[in-house]
């Protein structure tokens, strides 16, 4: 059995470890922080976790294996830097080793990066456009809920090269997305029955989705001074838990069959380009219509529906993923799977909780 | 006093005029249809309408000087016709007389059109973008709650000529935008906890937007055989009422200031566009951040949020209202007051009901 | 006009009456006051009254005619004690002078009164159960959101003497009527998709039940030594607005005919209790089902439905109302018009938004 | 592997089941069917179990070694009936078998039971409460959703004798216990936002209860004339699961210590009663509040929080379950575990999905 060793367990991050690493045949928990509830035993702060006897503690016991931070950013590179400098394994769920670039996290997270040295040995954990680096990497940065959906959803058109770098990434979160901070805006009373938009000025998760989408761009459409234009705007929906990004940009002529023929080509791109994934599915529309994000709740999946507006000869593609699970600590999971070269899908393979 | 008269009453459109006329001080409504519901009282199918004393009867009675009708499209149509001809003015709030032209009718609404005859009589009924129209009007179309969204988040923009053709509408809706009728995917236990977009082949919104889009588009930038690239995508939300949409589009070179000028450039602009209406606030982002749909339940209101990507020079414009007043029996009641020179707020006034 | 002040207005409950007054055609709300929020305008804090120009103040300005204190406890009596003293009308919507005694307040709100001399001057304003004593007074204490429910729920079956003192009362509230602070099981991802029971220890508006059903209970059953043995159990519903209070009570045997016959018998004595009432409306079960809250959202009706238990030989009422209208800022406002002779349904006529 | 059948998968219950059964180590669902569906593949019918092979068939195939049944109340007994004679285990979610009396289920479910001669046969399969006999049955009746959250509320103090007959069961019941069968009551615009009480006339679930009730009642306390008063009130709650029953009896006088003290013997009857139960967590009020529906979301727990009123000497118990697993799905896996010796907690062991 893996000892594993949550850091922070007292968000909904870290909660959703817990709940899935109980299940999980080869990993135990066997250690858990927090900050304000230290003292505590996990059931006392969260009653769903009754069936473990552990108490939070302000640090990690020795003895674990290996790692998972749920911490915020800086707090989390902070406390991930001993860790992988003692050889410990670290999937941080914290946005500190997403970006590679020093000077792009001070301008996004507003402050130097507590340990700029490890960003080079970081790997992006997302695994299925990634897997070889996860596979041998000892740091992971697990993505940003809205980046996964986002990637996941347009890789293989960008690959493929038959989109231009004009994307826009309209996504709809549930509030657990917020996390369980107080704030007037996820009281109950102010979020029920509304939908609103958010960080219409820039969210963090922009830098990362333009670096990621950078470097999957094919290099004959995008040389070097071209950047894709993103613009991603996350609204907040009633509803607890999942994501729906709806991803839009043009269809580069030329490169797809022309009319309602390119809604198949486009069908098959995505289904040839997931044909292996265990948490990705391509939905047929010739058997379902697009997905919902409560075909995901709770389990690990990502379910992509890609479409085609022929009028104006655009992709449209549809992701749906539960930010805690696929978005998080689901991810975070796969990632410590292939790390330590268990099957992949193990612990993961619960069907989502419908209705 | 108008004696009014509301053609199928029993659906959630025509339930809610029956609810703002209610209160309207010039107005009585007189006689209600309803096709399944007819002999029942009208308190027995709506609980919450238990103050008026009417009958639901097949056909409208005599002596009713304004008509609403709420029925489906085509057999509004028919049920206007023979009215509109004896000379009583009517909102039809069906998609019936949006589309200018019978042939794009037929194309998405799957049928001729019952009365093509009266298409050219009719008046658009987005009243704040066709005021004189609707003031001379003895027949309104009165918009699709999507458009109507849509088209006042877009205005300003369009008519100053600072944005190009590639639109995109993506857009939010309350669960009763889908009606009252009985559908799986509107079962609350498939729709709570859950965001799904549909209609990904086009919806019968998305010709009335490109309509009405073409024809505020500034002549110099679109001319005759450029036609604005709408894509349109709705989303279904787990709420009962609101709907917003989140507006995209390439702003045009060298008509705003550069930078982070260019939002307040547009935020004037949009505040001049709108300083004299009533049902529609530019929201000012130094006071308030961007809107949400709770802001808007219940009453008559439109908030519009311009805002500007100034890293991807996007204009991205937010815009709120409930689908059932502002989207359908507000928008037809403003309609009506200004077709019989009524003060257009009439009946109208009251704050949403927040929260 | 009467000029009204609204102390506290940035609560739910002030904002409501904001809401209310708005449309109210004889009252102008002029000042209100705020701690917080105290130097902002109103529409900055409430955008949904941004049509309102005023600013809130840390005290009411001079020359209102009118005030309504929506202040917590103690804190309103306070604020409500210089102004009554001074002539001025007041509803006090909070509870300190709900209760007739001074010890049960310091036993149940955990502290001294402050302005105990007010207390015997003060009525309680359930109007349609003590519509002289509102008529007359100068202090009239809103009635809590709960017992309002039961009270009307119980009324005619106590007056009537068909049931005895056994009385449980399990109450379903919106997440609202908690207030608009912030607390861990107030925030959205914790109260959606959840219900739970709180205060199994005993809710302040217990003993405020307990005194009125005392007040109302024929003496030939309960001489001065038998009390009414009241539970009450208050529960958290995943929705913003509205209570329902199912009460349940042993019928008394011979009082009523026996058998189904009972039920008609109940439902009579009902509808004649409140036959001239405009805000209390007894359900007719041959017409309808048993009412929802959406019946009452928004708008200052009671629904009652009595039912009997032929079975078990008890009385089964629900009542379903707006925990903020009805409640709370509705009643409120219904008290001012009795107060002030103005006719007792002024500004409250408005529909029930529904759906 | 024991190879599983689900007759009429397509339902909430049946698609529960085979979500719980797709992480059970011992049991396979090799065959389901449908009636509507069949002849569809499964993942068509349900997203979410496209990991599952399975085509819908009419009937079940061959070769099955265990059956549950999911079919609505006749068709259940129907359909159960051969494979009982055949000698097939068979755990009925439908009400067929619950009641033991063939006259009841008459006068209850409008129609001659189908199966009258097995009703001896028939073991209700609330586990915790007869466990020798479903571990030697061979057909179990599963219970009503609300009768399992009623009777492991009140178990403990009905057998101890600490409570008397008149009893009282008010239930909150998410939208997904009605079914996947739409209906305007259950339609999203109409159920979101609101809380209604239903079936006060008398729901099927209470002869359930009686039955059970009266067999655990204490022979001192209930000779056979002597029947339990039950009244029992559901209501539908805005959320998809979860039911939370607040059942009120009152304390026999002398039974326990009084005022505050008798809390603490209460809860300790209770923790007593269910200290060696997997699947039941008497909740401690000196660690935790009042258990919400949330912490049993998708799992097979039942909390129970025992409250004494003091001041009315009633006893108060809240207990929460998810209707679809505890209250259905899971009870049955759990009852299969049990009738075939395999661990009670086999494939049953996920903590709950919060938040």
């Amino acid at each position: 059995m893996i000892k594993v060793g949550v850091i922070n367990v007292t968000g909904y991050a870290g909660a959703e470890l817990a709940r899935l690493l109980h299940t999980h045949p080869e990993a135990e928990m066997v250690s858990v922080t927090g900050r304000s509830e230290a003292g505590k035993k996990l059931a006392a702060v969260f009653p769903h976790l009754a069936s473990y006897d552990l108490t939070i503690e302000p640090e990690l016991g020795g003895g674990v294996d290996f790692v998972f931070s749920a911490l915020p950013h800086a707090a989390s590179a902070e406390a991930c830097a001993p860790l992988v400098r003692a050889g410990i394994p670290v999937v941080d769920i914290s946005a500190d080793f997403r970006l590679n670039d020093a000077k792009v996290y001070a301008e996004w997270y507003g402050g130097e990066h507590p340990a700029p040295d490890l960003l080079s040995q970081a790997a992006y954990g997302l695994t299925e456009l990634n897997r070889e680096a996860v596979r041998g990497g000892k740091l992971i940065a697990n993505p940003g809920c809205f980046p996964e959906s986002a990637l996941l959803g347009l890789a293989p058109a960008i690959k493929a090269g038959i989109i231009g770098p004009d994307i826009i990434v309209d996504s709809k979160s549930g509030v657990s997305g917020a996390g369980r901070g107080l704030a007037l805006n996820l009281h109950f009373s102010e979020a029920a029955e509304s939908v609103s938009a958010y960080a219409l000025n820039g969210h963090r998760h922009l830098p990362e989705m333009v670096q990621e989408i950078a470097k999957m761009w094919p290099q004959a459409e995008a040389p070097d001074d071209v950047k894709p234009r993103v613009t991603f705007t996350p609204h907040l929906i009633p509803m607890t838990r999942g994501i729906l990004s709806t991803c839009y940009a043009p269809i580069v002529p030329g490169q797809l069959p022309s009319g309602v023929a390119s809604k198949q080509a486009v069908h098959d791109l995505y289904a040839e380009a997931y044909s292996g994934e265990s948490f990705v599915r391509v939905v047929d529309p010739s058997v379902e219509g697009p997905p919902s994000t409560k075909q995901t709740r709770g389990n690990n999946m990502c379910l992509v529906y890609p479409a085609v507006d022929v009028r104006a000869e655009r992709l449209v593609v549809v992701s749906v993923l539960d930010n805690l699970v696929k978005g998080a600590a689901g991810q975070a999971i796969q990632n410590m799977n292939v790390m330590l070269g268990l099957p992949e899908t193990m612990g993961l393979d619960a069907p989502a909780v419908y209705p």
